[in-house]
């Protein structure tokens, strides 16, 4: 392509402080160096995390710079070494990396890859410790190692999962986070069997996900709890059985849940980020084997707390990111299961938007009938 | 035997109210009604659940009662329907029933039978909410449906383990508590593998178990913390390799742990029942599959805490009960290992005392070269 080995200036909604409005701006991407790719996004969805960050909340947040990490693309071109992907290629980009020779990835227990998170952590490339984005050459960081709401954005290899390019790139991108979260928050972390009860704490997509994965895995009762109750119709149609809005009740909701249970859920799942709910969904677990997976992100220095006697008898607490999918393996998986219609992704999708309009998307986020918002990144 | 259906007058350590010295009294001992065993306690064992109860910390703890529940002897009669026993049958009293009907039993998944929990836990027998203790009409409380601490006790017969009538009772009395739990901790809780970095924090009895049962699995560093370095001997001979006293560091002691093992240990176990070592032994675990297990019992109204991050990166916090051993099923198969040398008992014997000297027998436990302390009840 007449781009490679040049910079390329093009559009990305850029955070310059927590908190306020992002602003597109012209940023200049320079070209991949070597074991990176450079990637033209197409289509982006937006997700709390990016909000979180946004915010400001996160202390590991860095300013400026452009967030995004649920997206697709194409490979516009490579640098020097990398080999398994080539301009054309149609890819999602994974803030989860998997190297296949760290650690973590060789010990068969975990899809945590260890080789870029010191650099994608410090919002810069692992080779040169620098960004690739800038305007007017002052640097703007990278978010997650991905960095998605520009036109074109830089990741390292081991971070880029090649898809079948039959697969729609405007459906597909929520296969880089939410969707594979909630699945594999079942099917990986809790391992959900047959005739399991199941309670789904916040229906949001990562909720539905699990939702969809509990139904899947053959649950018997699919107990969805959030507290705007608009959410239930939705909810519904993924899979959960019984609704539970803890404002009508007086009661701790885990005990509202140990009642109507017999004793207690056989799976819970935290799919907001709030550490009361945690506790909550620990302890509507079933005493003697009853396992809680916390999915959700919570704030920065807030902590979990039960009584251990919670344990003692019995009840797990786990947690999962990016719901234990080894990334470059296994997104592609996921793309061709729902190319096979058996996973759901379109349904995810409440809105369609453009990269210009990415504020008005934070706003719908916060609004209880929106799932997903896909912004077009060149419309 | 000529004291089958009549009430059997024999003496019993009575705690009359928390934390005052035992009294050794005459106690009536009733027969046992349907579904009951009378046992003629040989020998009983100390553990800290005993002391714990005893100090009036437990909320639950009632008075007066016998306390007790490590210990063996000899069934002397049966009540009506009970046929799996018979008098002469060399026993375990187990605190954990298993009554292999019920919805926990037939799980398949806990050892955490349901079947009398309601009654143990009331101090009474299941049957008619009485208690078979008595000094002049007056009703003395079970304790957690054992009361070894009595010539004579009846349990319910889903509590009672039938063993080898060769075994040395005078030594696999320990069976039912402390060297389960260690054992099972390791074996069944958190089925550590061949080659595993485990911590063990707490060296008493249920520590030194784990110790052993790690080695047993093939860990290849089994890493001992604890304040008193004179258990650093002993527990060398146990099978624990590296010994850290957190006295001698200003750092945290998960941290400590962290810089040791690249990273942080596989399996961690806390055998104090400490809150904050809880919290300590959960962050000592590697990322991505660390798994920490609490086999200590914490004080009434303590939390555990910790940052919900250590989950989402792949920590796992559970507990376990009696080791997760199925008490009639399984007690007898330990014993049997004993018999064929696979398992150490002996070796946790640090005193032999007489039921008589059994307040000196509490004393002694807070010293730290204490293990257990054997009681020949008939002596």
């Amino acid at each position: 392509m007449a781009t490679k080995g040049q910079a390329i200036t093009c559009k990305a909604a850029v955070a310059w402080e927590p908190n306020k409005p992002l602003v597109i701006e012209e940023v200049q991407v320079a070209p991949p160096q070597a074991g990176e790719v450079r990637i033209k996004i197409l289509f982006t969805a937006l997700c709390h995390t990016d909000a979180y960050t946004w915010s400001g909340k996160d202390p590991e947040g860095l300013f400026p710079c452009i967030l995004g990490h649920e997206a697709a693309g194409v490979v516009e071109s490579v640098g020097e070494g990398v080999i398994e992907l080539q301009p054309g290629d149609h890819v999602i980009p994974c803030y989860q990396a998997e190297c296949k020779e760290c650690k973590f990835c060789k010990s068969g227990k975990t899809n945590l890859c260890g080789k870029v998170r010191v650099a994608t952590g410090a919002g810069v490339m692992l080779s040169d410790r620098n960004s690739r984005f800038s305007i007017n050459g002052k640097p703007i960081y990278h978010f997650m190692g991905t960095s998605t709401f520009s036109q074109y954005t830089v990741v390292h290899d081991v971070s880029v999962a090649k898809i079948d390019p039959k697969a729609p790139l405007e459906k597909v991108c929520l296969l880089g986070c939410g969707i594979p979260t909630g699945l594999g928050a079942v099917w990986n972390t809790a391992k959900v069997e047959q005739g399991s009860i199941v309670a789904v704490f916040g229906l949001g997509t990562v909720g539905l996900a699990v939702t969809e994965g509990a139904k899947a895995a053959g649950a018997s009762r699919i107990i969805g709890i959030d507290i705007d109750s608009k959410k239930f119709d939705t909810a519904k149609k993924f899979g959960v059985t019984e609704f539970i809005n803890p404002k009508d009740y007086d009661k701790p909701i885990q005990q509202v849940i140990v009642d109507l249970t017999d004793g207690g859920v056989d799976y819970s799942f935290e799919c907001i980020g709030n550490v009361s709910v945690m506790r909550s969904a620990l302890e509507c677990c079933h005493k003697g084997w009853g396992t809680s997976v916390i999915v959700g992100v919570a704030a920065s220095g807030q902590e979990i707390s039960t009584r251990p006697f919670q344990l003692v008898t019995g009840r797990v607490w786990k947690g999962t990111a990016f719901g234990g999918f080894k990334s470059r393996s296994q997104v592609p998986w996921l793309v061709d299961k729902y190319m096979k219609k058996e996973i759901k992704v379109d349904e995810y999708i409440s809105h369609n938007l453009t990269l210009a309009e990415i504020n008005k998307a934070f706003d719908l986020m916060h609004d209880g009938v929106c799932l997903r918002v896909v912004l077009n990144m060149h419309a």
